[in-house]
């Protein structure tokens, strides 16, 4: 049984960071979510990849339990060429090629439609809706974007936006999307949307959760060794949701708790590029590194 | 008596931000740290002042019941111009006339030698190792500084470093004092020349502790209205060593506490211009804020 409906990409990424580089490594917002999801739920993932896309990626996703039968082939696989500098905060995107996501068109199989999660992961807004429409009754959406939507699509993401109960971007995504430096108010804006909650993804900063009534900080856990960011917001999202979807408790007290566990998947998947990191880890690290976000905020 | 020696300078400032200015503004790193520390203990301020130094300035902190007895006048007072573009994140210097301050040295009156608690603002290294030299027996020294000083006297910078307990700084002067964008990087290089806690204060994005076997990590107060942020670095620090000093508690469990009184204090004088939010300021505002900033990082 599908818990979480997954919708995004898969990529073959070349990665340059100034610890490494990798080339045609597994990537894709669809990817890093489902993984990060499927330590807590059963992922279903929505995406699209070419005949190029190797076989033993698929293996890897399926000996998690992710479901792929949502995925369809056609044509050649979506690639992201990108770099990041000594800085590590953003990603500099040196090469983008659609191939077969520019006409991706997602049916959703009969299995996937009464998964009462859905994840609209970072893609085009347009396809976020048709999968959500896709969707019978679905408990909590959460969806994620990127500055590529705001700048291109700014009138359908808005209009997603209305859609979800959680909202996921970062600090400077906040920033452009409401016209405005300060977090507070660009979370305000969007919760005046209709979501009823708003996450600002803040990097190595942390993250903040924003309600009507209250405002969650989660401190971002203190990594001496980053190797390669890509994907941390999307391993945020997967975990957040996939501790929902396990614990079946929307509270905002539980949401909290969401918040600190995908800041601890996030923070494992910078410590090494494409999804390395995660394919050695367990739940009990993921434990273990929550317990330690526990005991760094107390005073 | 004087529970807390400050040194720093003592300003007439020009300020602008978006959102609005002020000329020959009260501000320097004494004044903001001394008013902060005087909700919790006696400060006794360490600087130099004009003879064009307006005297009301002077009376508002001799009501706080803040010792001046270590304040000389000479010459023209120290003046410094500053503007904030949107982001407010850091002041762009336009204008410094350092004036009395260039020539300073300073001379402890004998009712501040017995002082436990030593706040080295940020000013000159080599006043700071003067007045350090000066307190017969501290029990804890908290230093500060600035990129200034990081550029422009390193080695006097690196020496007073070793003398202290607990060091300040900003994030992006611990990247530039310690090579590396990592901040438990720099963190670690720090406490390795000696202090027994470093502690890197990231603005709107909280502060971070760090001592040999501990990280903590408290969140920025989600402030709405942001109207002038200079001197919360300096507010911070008073506040933090403030509150040490009424507990006189110095360990780890109790300079989490510090840090989070002087993040609270800090986040209310970005509300206003010069001192003028913390001139209204009561310590029951402050408890209230350190409750609210308790509560959000709640899960």
């Amino acid at each position: 049984m599908v818990d979480i409906v997954i919708v995004g990409t898969v990529g073959l990424d070349d990665v340059t960071t100034p610890f490494g580089s990798v080339r045609e490594a597994l990537g894709g917002s669809a990817v890093f979510a489902a993984y990060s999801a499927s330590f807590f739920a059963a992922p279903g993932m929505v995406a699209v990849i070419g005949h190029d896309f190797p076989e033993q990626h698929l293996q890897l996703l399926s000996r998690k339990s992710i479901h792929l039968d949502g995925i369809k082939k056609e044509g050649k696989n979506f690639r992201w060429k990108g770099k990041y500098e000594f800085d590590m905060n953003e990603a500099k995107t040196i090469d983008t090629q659609l191939n077969c996501l520019a006409s991706f068109d997602p049916v959703l199989p009969d299995s996937y439609r009464k998964a009462k999660y859905v994840f609209l992961g970072n893609l085009d807004p347009s396809i976020q809706r048709s999968v959500l429409e896709q969707i019978e009754d679905p408990v909590l959406v959460v969806m994620d974007t990127m500055n590529f939507w705001i700048s291109h699509k700014k009138d359908e993401l808005l209009e997603m936006i209305q859609k979800c109960d959680v909202f996921l971007l970062n600090d400077g995504e906040a920033r452009q999307l409401f016209g405005t430096v300060n977090l507070a108010h660009a979370a305000r804006k969007a919760l005046a949307l209709g979501p009823t909650a708003v996450i600002i993804k803040k990097g190595e900063h942390g993250a903040l959760l924003f309600t009507k009534e209250k405002h969650f900080s989660a401190g971002g856990y203190p990594l001496e060794a980053i190797k390669d960011p890509t994907g941390c917001g999307d391993c945020f999202g997967g975990g957040f949701i996939g501790y929902l979807a396990k614990t079946g408790d929307t509270s905002e007290k539980n949401l909290r708790k969401a918040v600190v566990y995908g800041s601890a998947i996030a923070s494992f998947n910078a410590e090494d590029f494409s999804l390395d990191r995660l394919t050695s880890l367990s739940l009990p690290d993921i434990e273990h590194r929550v317990s330690e976000l526990r005991e760094m905020r107390e005073f």
